[in-house]
């Protein structure tokens, strides 16, 4: 077909279309009369789910510890498969063996100036029935922690970010040997141990400050929401960035006779000591230390002279571990597709809290439960999923995304060749929604987020997410916003929960969603984290749960059901497009930071500048920054548009309804591999895991999103000659995205006939 | 004479020019001959000013409290006229009668929810000896501060300026028949209880919070410099921005004789009970406060819940005060001039502290006193002022510019015939030069800062003032101080110190100098302002006692004895231009924020945005800003910068060297009323008293400068009608300095033979 073809076909279609806008406009990827149908069963799913139901499943589920390896979650297991069962799916449970340790000594004490022993456990609570609970809580402590037993000065070093260390450098102040102190926050809480032993240092506290997570935020639990004193986040500190799942399988299923790593060889197990602790911990230690005063944006909020040290406080920090194998259950639900069984619109959360885990992870599990129900009643009134939808519930999710991973590398060549979309939530709240993902798949949510009703507003879910980006985005956002873009943003993936597996490993189709921002609190990751705390003071009325539920279930019957599958690509081209000029302005910024140092050093200005009191050392000279290679990038880019465009004229409702089943099939074959295009083979630098070229998350930010990775992490980092390799890479990349998508709108043109 | 005989003559004097710099660059105002001989008495004076000297001046003069009406003061004021004698000087006491409220019963009291009585008082410390002479101290309080006895709920209101009101208003709290508590910071204090008493509050309480000002900035006092928990802030609440000095005698000298008003027709007295408090006795009334938690930016650095009330805590707050008269006196000193002598170029700093006063004021007022020893020793030596050298130390100046003020008006007449500068400081300290005041001496204090060495770097003071702003400065600046403006930036002078009456009443040319930027403290209106805490926190071998005494006393000497003022008004007629843009960009600004707000009333992002459990109220609708007529002011401007430029051509030294004594008079008669011209008749909007068209201290911050005070105020309130006209009349008092800068101009020219 010629260019001047093309055309005409598409000036045809205009007419069908716009007449169509008059009443309801058609769902993308689905004929006029299939739209019909398919908005009339979604307002029947969407009607079906009840907050008390959801309510109900919460209390069950959150009623005893239920974290990886624990009795009450194999009950669990149990009962999510029975419901599932119940709800008319089928259901299986699925048993993987992995690395689990759990604390066999803890000891924390200071030993200079003075002698304090930490206290590293939190109190019952009587307002608090499951807080109770002792026998069968996991105690304080960080997963995937080294063994040991040092005593060293300690040192604060703020977040413990990179960027944190040049304070520490511009004091002339070293880490070498000391146990680090670093507040909880700027980063996830992985990367604060592995900077910390980059630098040298033998341990690592981490704590909670009540700036920003206790009684500065609000009252504390049980009489507010907020994190009480003795309050503790736990958490793994497991090196995900370079993989996540079970440390000693990197990229294959832990199954029972998997190969396993010996553990010494498994790099992403910490090699010091790591230790969360509480406030009231931690403030004998900090007030204790000596050394200059932390700069103002270090300060938290306990009462005293925030000091960098090292000095007179001494730490003694010991810790070992069971190195255990535990048996781990997910559950795998189905509810086969009629058409087009083979490919699998996918939805998972996980089922494992750290402790009772009622917010985090059972309120998002909560409304997967009642989707699933959902979707049954509707099941059983006759509606049928083209597409088959499959229902996960992970387990080892707070230990490093194990249970997900570990299935999806199981089942890997079988999800690449099946997986139309994987849509992920944790846990859930009341407010704005968030989304992040594909951004072929921005359209989608943006179309499905316009057809639910926000619980506490009344308008729609949409109305009030663009709102936030009116009231609270910058001028660029603000118009976009207000009709100069027509869907709002979602968000790249970073990690952080279970959708790691499927978008950054195997390039599967994926979106996260949820509610929150409205309320707040600093239970997370303990023992308070109970169905009486969230019950009181997170979605009380469980609105938000029903919410979730009509969201994502309305987002996956719209792709179960959907002829051509609802992707579209101009969104991800635009955003793309960003990137590279983000990358771009990134160069540029670090080049002017660069040449900025170097004329501050001719000039002499840090001599000038420095106060014999509180002498700081300046900043290393660097050799300039080179001009980067873009121009690559930038044709990529172009010719993805292109695609994008040309895929877009495609999209019409009008072709759709005229192909058959045999080109829907192609089309949808073509479509389904719209990540996996953009995957690289040999994966990122220094982490070959993470395969997805255009998302990860970042190296030194743990679960904050790096786009374009390699050369963002390249340019961060000004390893100029990475920079550009990496461009090369992703520009290959974007090219054969835009050689799919060429050829999918081939497809539909060969096979459309213009009506 | 035509343009075109005057561009022949600067070619002609091109010449010599750049002969002249192939040596020492010949003084701005100077023949090529005096310059020579000036810069040899200038380096003679700089060499006599000892450390040491300084020191013990210091400790003398602060070995007792000092304050206005105190014993010692009065002593300090004998003392400090003997040393100006002993040093060659005239000098005389004199005094004034003015209206100095002490306190005569101060209660402060939680009464509920649970008993609590504030201390009120700072402790004694036995490693601050001074500070037990607890019977010559003034207590903890707020002069001019209103006598109440009031009991009411107590509602946060963060720094208590007009934009935290905002933040109450989304909230619907009212401060009506409440006691605000505010922290010191954001505002000049005397704002707060302005602000509380116009929305309907009954009392005001001010603490330290320490976050700003205690052991979150570092140790506290007497280990380390900063505020202790019992430090107290004492302050005048006097409406200064309204008019300074006595609230009796408002625009004429407080002479025993003056018309006084009555004390209820007193303006700038507070209306309502005022108290300044520690953060031992905030943090009992804090910790009970109920209502909604303060936003983040609102929160400091106590252990609590930050919240706004009102709720729980009532507070019983009972001030009375004796309302009497008190003899001030000034000290003012005179080495007379030898050709001019009814020219004056005046200097001065205060001598009155709230307590000891060791800082504040008495670091500034011993660099003055060294100064006039070593301008004392010179003038034996055989060296001649041509100009009068006037040296004052002002009484009363904590308590509104008292002293200053009230000598200002008594003899504003032979001032604005007489006065060439006014040169002010106050405390000084550590690290570099910050410079205020009118901006064609901005050239003068660059080329003084570039003559007078840092006593830690070994560079000149001009050197560290660029190499801060270069280090600190946003790009603009940098280029800047790079060498794209030949002069760095002095600020425009708000308010805070003695050149007030002087600058923005009179219209006198005025700088206002200083050390600081390094170290840093928390003793300011303390007891513990002493010559302990200053010998071992501050400016500890008094090299920057001397600093400050060469570059004043440099200043002095070149203003002096210049054959020409030294003033250079292209850098006057540059920054009025930046202001002008400034005007035009917060319009813009303001503009903008209203039709956001309109906008998102229509679009309903108010409605959408709320969270049911935190109701905030949107902000007002307002009518759309109207387009400001620039045109007139723009066309000043151009005036003033064309008046600037040909007076400029005509300041080369081969023309000075060429001029005869009348023509000098005339010259310097035109130049010294340069600020005068720009005086405007009936004063700003509200505030007669101030009358400066550039400069004033903000309505509402009190301290902090608004420039084009005007129109820039009636901008900031949306008063556009004003706004209009304020413009207009800023334009007229410009075309008046356009008018005097042509005149003479037309002196020298005329005047002027070219060689």
């Amino acid at each position: 077909m010629t260019r001047t073809i093309r055309l005409a076909a598409v000036s045809l279609v205009a007419i069908p279309l716009i007449a169509a806008t008059l009443e309801d406009p058609p769902l993308r990827g689905y004929s006029a009369d299939a739209s019909k149908v398919q908005r009339e069963w979604e307002a029947k799913f969407r009607a079906i789910p009840e907050p008390s139901r959801i309510r109900e499943n919460l209390r069950l589920l959150s009623a005893r510890p239920n974290h990886l390896g624990s009795a009450y979650q194999k009950e669990n297991a149990t009962r999510v498969r029975d419901l599932f069962r119940s709800y008319g799916w089928q259901a299986e449970i699925e048993e993987y063996s992995v690395l689990f340790p759990t604390p066999k000594e803890r000891v924390l004490e200071m030993v200079a100036p003075t002698k304090f022993v930490a206290r590293i456990d939190e109190p019952v609570l009587k307002e608090d029935p499951t807080s109770g609970q002792k026998a069968e809580q996991l105690p304080t402590y960080n997963s995937y922690s080294g063994d040991g037993d040092v005593t060293a000065p300690l040192v604060y070093v703020n977040y413990g970010t990179p960027a944190d260390y040049d304070e520490l450098d511009k004091r002339g102040i070293s880490v070498r040997g000391a146990i680090v102190i670093a507040r909880y926050g700027g980063s996830w809480r992985g990367i604060k141990p592995k900077v910390a032993y980059e630098h040298g240092a033998v341990g690592c506290l981490i704590y909670s400050d009540p700036k920003d997570d206790g009684y500065a935020q609000g009252e504390v639990y049980p009489a507010g929401p907020w994190r009480p004193k003795d309050g503790v986040q736990r958490g793994s500190v497991m090196d995900m960035p370079v993989y996540p799942g079970d440390p000693l399988t990197p990229g294959v299923g832990a199954t029972k006779d998997a190969k396993r790593l010996d553990i010494k060889d498994a790099v992403t197990i910490m090699k010091i000591p790591v230790m969360p602790i509480s406030y009231a911990d931690a403030q004998p230690l900090l007030a204790a230390m000596t050394g200059p005063v932390a700069p103002e944006s270090w300060r938290g909020g306990l009462p005293l002279t925030y000091r960098i040290g090292p000095g007179a406080a001494r730490v003694h920090l010991k810790l070992s571990f069971n190195w255990n194998q535990t048996p781990l259950y997910n559950v795998i639900a189905k509810l086969p597709g009629s058409t087009w069984a083979d490919e699998w619109v996918m939805r998972g959360n996980h089922m494992d809290g750290w402790v009772n885990g009622a917010s985090d992870p059972l309120s998002g599990l909560v409304a997967e439960l009642e989707e699933a129900r959902a979707l049954g009643e509707i099941y059983k009134q006759g509606w049928r999923p083209k597409r088959t939808i499959v229902y996960m519930a992970w387990d080892g999710e707070e230990h490093g995304l194990i249970g997900s991973t570990e299935w999806a590398e199981h089942h890997g060549d079988e999800l690449q060749q099946k997986a139309v979309m994987y849509l992920n939530t944790d846990g859930n709240g009341r407010g704005f929604l968030s989304a992040e993902g594909s951004h072929y798949l921005e359209n989608l949510v943006n179309a499905v987020a316009r057809d639910v009703t926000d619980p506490e507003t009344g308008g729609t879910v949409w109305k009030r997410w663009q709102a936030a980006v009116i009231a609270r985005g910058d001028a660029k956002a603000k118009g976009e916003a207000r009709g100069g873009r027509a869907d709002l943003r979602i968000a790249a993936l970073g990690s952080g929960s279970d959708y790691t597996p499927f978008i950054q490993h195997l390039g599967i189709p994926t979106l996260n969603l949820g509610f929150g921002g409205e309320g707040g609190g600093g239970v997370y990751h303990s023992i308070y984290d109970s169905f009486t705390w969230y019950s009181r003071f997170a979605d009380t009325t469980f609105t938000y749960g029903r919410a979730l539920a009509q969201t994502v279930g309305t987002v996956i019957m719209r792709t179960a059901n959907a002829d051509v599958l609802p992707y579209q690509f101009d969104n991800l081209a635009e955003t793309a497009r960003g990137y590279a000029a983000e990358l771009k302005a990134l160069r540029d910024a670090e080049a002017a930071k660069i040449a900025e140092v170097n004329r501050q050093h001719d000039e002499g200005v840090f001599t000038a500048m420095n106060d014999p009191w509180n002498p700081l050392q300046p900043p290393q000279r660097e050799v300039n920054a080179p001009i980067i290679e873009f121009a690559r990038l930038d044709n990529s880019l172009d010719s993805l548009t292109r695609a994008a465009q040309r895929y877009e004229r495609m999209q019409a409702t009008a072709i759709i309804q005229n192909l058959g089943a045999v080109a829907l099939g192609q089309a949808n074959a073509l479509l389904r591999t719209a990540d996996q295009e953009m995957l690289l083979a040999e994966g990122l630098p220094r982490r070959p895991w993470f395969k997805h070229s255009l998302y990860a998350p970042g190296l030194y930010t743990g679960y904050g999103v790096k786009t374009m990775p390699g050369a963002r992490e390249a340019l961060d980092s000004h390893d100029w000659a990475t920079a550009n390799r990496e461009l090369i890479r992703i520009s290959g990349a974007l090219d054969k995205e835009a050689a799919l998508i060429h050829k999918a709108a081939t497809v539909l043109e060969r096979k459309s006939v213009v009506p």
